[in-house]
């Protein structure tokens, strides 16, 4: 696969990982994949993520065309994150990411 | 795919990111994938990276087992780095942010 790779760095890849690379995005774009979520849900996924942080990083994401909020007119009324498509299509880069780390972040540490 | 992402955050993933996600580093195994290089290639390749952060990145990859500086006894003394086996697996990672940046990061920035 390497063969895709030109020798000099590539624009489009240093502003992907301008966004993707930001503290706790990975973290949220992998929870918003399987399904949408409320604020309080990610938060409570992701361990020391603040509100003001996650708050921050999503307005960051909706800016960027990754992630959308929805507002549901339920009494009380709902909102939820979603990927958009770019966002699902990240899925790969999470995927690759997981896979990695199952091989090579040892798992001794999680205990 | 998405059925191997567990719904909970998963400790060797945010691990894996916060390793990956540091300013510089995904540019820093980009730029390694090919090839080795030496410490001055590194710095012309990606532009803005000072002497100082480069420095610093590549002590933390090295303690992590993804890079390694080689020696060799030259006239004068010449200093490579490489990706280990580990570094080398990162591939899958940086061609997934690669394609997802081809398929979303608009062209027109980059005239």
């Amino acid at each position: 696969m390497k063969r895709h790779l030109s020798d000099d760095m590539c624009p489009r890849y240093e502003r992907a990982v301008q966004i993707l690379g930001k503290r706790w995005t990975p973290l949220i774009v992998r929870v918003l994949l399987p399904r949408p979520r409320r604020f309080r849900d990610m938060t409570s996924i992701i361990g020391g993520l603040s509100d003001r942080l996650l708050s921050e990083r999503l307005k960051e994401l909706e800016a960027c065309g990754i992630v959308e909020r929805r507002v549901y007119p339920d009494t009380p009324v709902r909102i939820e994150y979603i990927l958009t498509e770019k966002g699902l299509e990240l899925e790969h880069v999470v995927e690759a990411i997981q896979h990695w780390a199952d091989l090579w972040e040892p798992a001794a540490v999680e205990a």
